[in-house]
C-alpha cells in the first residue's frame, strides 16, 4: 500500500470568518477544510478546473466535525488534509486544524465523499489509481470492527 | 420526563445556497440549521437578543451531518430540529431537512452543544429549567449503549 | 406606466450574520438583499424553479450600498425592494433595509442587472412585458440629470 | 505627500464562491475583497490581531462594486488593493479583481470606511500617521469636482 496523499495549508481568519461571539463561526472552519480537501483532491488527479469541465465531483455525503478551542481573528490556522480510506465508491479524508503560533489543536475532522457526474447525480467508481491507497483486508477488517456505529447506519 | 420542544421551519433555496454543481453546497445546509438551532434555543428561553446583551452563547462542540439528496435552487426545504438529550453541561439537538413538495430526505444532523461566557470562554451549567428535557436513568443507561463510539471518544 | 413592482420581507440576524464588531457583517447585507432581489424577480416573472431549468439568470453588474447604522444579534430586519428602472438589457433595482422595532435605516443599496444565458453567458434582451415598466421619456431624462457621474460611466 | 500603500494578493476559486449559474458569485468576490482590504490595513498599521484585542475596526461605509466578467471554478485571481483617498474620519480604497492567466479584469470595487470603537460604535480620528496619505489641496478640489454626484451625497 502506496502512503496516502497528505496536504498542508494555511488561512488566517478573516472578519467574515467570525461571529459576534468574538471567535470563528462553527461554519466558516468547513470553508477551511473545503480549501483543505481541495488541494487534497489534486494532489489525488482531482484538478477544480477539470471538475469544472467534465461536471464530475466530489460531493460531501457526510461531515463530523468536533470544535475543540475557538480560533481569533488574525490567527494563522493550519489545516492538514489527508486521505484516510478508500472504498469502492466512496471515501474519507480527515482534517486537523491548529493555531500556528501555540499549536492549539482547533479542531477535528472527517468528511465521507463519493464521486458523482453532474447534472444527472450519477455516482462514479473510484479512479483505478486510487486502488494503491486502498488498506489490506486485515487493515480493513480491524478497522471494521472499530468503527463507530452511526458511521456503519450512514455508510452501508 | 416533559417532552422536549420541537420547531419546524422554512426555507427557499437561494443563489448564494448553491455551487457550481447545480446543487446546494454543503455548507449551506449548516446555514439553514442555525437558523433552526436558533429557534429551538428560543423555545429554551435562550432569545438571541438576550445572548447578545448578556454574553452567553450556545457553542456549537460537534457536528455530524449526513446529505442524503441534493437540494436545487428554489426548492422549499423545511428544517425541523429537536431537544435530543440534556446532560449536565451539555446537549444534544437533531436537526432534519426535507423538501417540501415530495416529502424528500434531504440531510439528517445532530449538533452537541454547550453554554458559553463570553469572552473568557466560561463553560456555563445548563439552566435548571431543562432538567425536566433529562431522560431517567433507564432511558439514558439504554441510549449510552446503542451511542456510536466515536460520541463516546469525544464527549466523555 | 404601470405601478411597478415592489416587496417586502424581513429576516432574523443569526450569528452567521454577524462579526466580532459584535454587529451585521457588510457582507451579509448582501445575503439579505439578495433574498428580497429573488423574490422582486418572481414577481416580475422569473421563478427559481425556471431559471434552474432554463439556464436563465439574472445577473449582478453593479451595486451600490451604503451602510447606515449597524444592526444586531437578533434583529428583526425589514428589506423592501423595487424595480427602479428598465433599459434594453439591463435594469436597476433599490433596496432599503430597516430595522422592524424601531424604523431605523440601516442600509440601502441599488443594483443594476443583467439576464443572461449560461453556459454562454449571452446577454438576452428583457422580457417584452417588462415594457410597460419602462418610464415615459421626459421622466427617463429628468432621472437621466439627476444620475450620479458613477452611474453614467458604468452603465454607457 | 507619500506614496499610499498599495497591496497584492491571490486567492483560488473554490466551490464556495461558485453559484449554480456556473460562476463566482457576486457575494464572493466581496470576501476576496475583505482579504485584500485586510492586508491593506496592516500596511497602515492595523493588525487584524490588535482590532480583537482593543476592539478599534474598521467599519465599511459604502461599496461601489462593478462585476466586469465572470471567474470560474479553479481560476486564480489576482486581488490588488490601495488606499485612495484620506479625509478625517473616512478613507476610501480601490480594488481590482484580475484573472491571473489571462489578466482579464473580473471586478473593480471602491469602498468608503471609518474606524469605529466598539461596542459604543463611537466614530474615531485618523491615525495622524496617515496624514502624509492625504492630498494637497489642490489635488483634493481637482478629484471632488470630479467626483460621482453620488458619492457626495453619502459622503457629506
Amino acid at each position: 500500500m502506496t502512503v496516502a496523499p497528505r496536504i498542508r495549508t494555511q488561512v488566517q481568519v478573516m472578519f467574515f470568518d467570525t461571529d459576534c461571539g468574538g471567535v470563528v463561526s462553527n461554519i466558516a472552519y468547513l470553508r477551511f477544510i473545503e480549501i483543505a480537501r481541495t488541494l487534497l483532491a489534486e494532489e489525488l488527479g482531482l484538478a477544480l478546473t477539470e471538475m469544472a469541465e467534465n461536471q464530475r465531483y466530489p460531493v460531501v455525503v457526510r461531515t463530523e466535525i468536533d470544535y475543540r478551542r475557538a480560533a481569533k481573528l488574525g490567527d494563522q490556522l493550519v489545516i492538514e488534509g489527508r486521505l484516510e480510506r478508500v472504498e469502492r465508491v466512496r471515501f474519507w479524508c480527515a482534517f486537523q486544524i491548529t493555531r500556528l503560533k501555540d499549536n492549539t489543536l482547533i479542531a477535528q475532522c472527517r468528511q465521507m465523499l463519493a464521486l458523482i457526474e453532474m447534472p444527472e447525480g450519477k455516482l462514479l467508481r473510484l479512479p483505478e489509481h486510487w486502488e494503491k491507497y486502498r488498506g489490506d483486508d486485515s487493515a480493513e477488517l480491524q478497522r471494521e470492527s472499530q468503527a463507530p456505529t452511526s458511521d456503519k447506519k450512514y455508510t452501508q
